[in-house]
């Protein structure tokens, strides 16, 4: 037996969501179906709505429903750093952080050949030009901080998107390996110490 | 720094799924908005249908977009077992299990005077009427069996049940307690084990 035709369709879709297999799928359904129908109508009402206007930010491609985002439009960012990353989590993850006061650029994603995903599909011909635009002009970007991640695939595109760079007089760095800070180095991965330890640093003992 | 207003009220709006705090909901909103638009669109969409189209069946209280249940519409099944349980995926784990050829009533929860649900809450004056109106007719209800669960609201509804069918002339059954085909009795716990030891039965050693 199975539950309604339209039950099972709703438990189905539910599925596209992440971690969600059919247990839970099943759970959802029964929750909104049996205890908070406004609750699924505001859902689905505010998911369509933000799938249908919902975009990229013109100027640095994160996500939003305006042309311009609030980060890109806000006068008190530091035009001269600008911070490129694989999504929009990243982003806020070092907004939250605290201390950036430059632009950001949203690759979505990482280059990637195997899966198709080439340069284009992670907007960098529209870095190349935001870069190479701003450079005559006072107040153009001086710095790239390539915080893509510290995987094999977001190392690989730092690299490519460094080398595409190159003719333009940019500072680029990237972000520092190490230690994890609170980390214990009983658990710190051989590669993260090794790492660490070829970078060390003078000790300022203050 | 938050993500752009409408982001953010999808993901507010992605926490009335059971289980989905802030981080699993960002991660969905994500999900849904880099990867996944079409499927998000369709679950929307299916979400809206759902919740507009699937009530109860008129007969069992079941869910379904059908003025009566496949189940109930179903000529196969035995009009003289009536099972009572607490909801739809109570009834669809029974179904699952195999065995059972009777009919259902759904009462969509249990009796709790301290969350204000009383027997009009749970149907139980059309489980009656179900009862007593099949009582003089042949292929009436004959047995009831009360499939809530093994609670002390489910106990307590059950016996509410009992008490209120007495008037009529059919059989109550209350599913059988014991331990868990499959487990170890180290591991079940002692109300458990000392019902199933005193519902203990002749071994018949075939």
């Amino acid at each position: 037996m199975s539950f309604s035709p339209l039950v099972e369709k709703l438990m189905e879709s539910l599925r596209v969501l992440p971690g969600v297999g059919p247990k839970t799928a099943q759970r959802m359904a029964m929750h909104l179906l049996e205890r908070d129908r406004d609750g699924g109508r505001r859902l689905a009402k505010v998911l369509d709505e933000a799938l249908e206007r919902v975009g990229y930010c013109r100027r640095c491609r994160t996500l939003t429903e305006e042309e311009v985002c609030a980060l890109c439009a806000s006068a008190r960012r530091d035009d001269r750093l600008l911070c490129v990353v694989e999504s929009p989590a990243d982003q806020l993850a070092i907004e939250d952080a605290g201390g950036y006061r430059g632009r950001y650029f949203v690759l979505h994603g990482h280059l990637s050949p195997l899966d198709g995903i080439g340069p284009e599909d992670i907007g960098l011909e529209q870095l190349e030009a935001l870069v190479a635009g701003g450079e005559a002009a006072e107040g153009g970007v001086e710095e790239v901080i390539l915080a893509t991640n510290p995987t094999v695939e977001g190392e690989a595109t730092a690299h490519y998107i460094a080398a595409q760079l190159a003719p333009h007089r940019v500072r680029l760095s990237r972000l520092a390996y190490g230690v994890p800070m609170g980390g214990e180095l009983e658990y710190v991965d051989g590669g993260t110490l090794s790492r660490a330890f070829n970078g060390r640093l003078p000790f300022l003992g203050e």
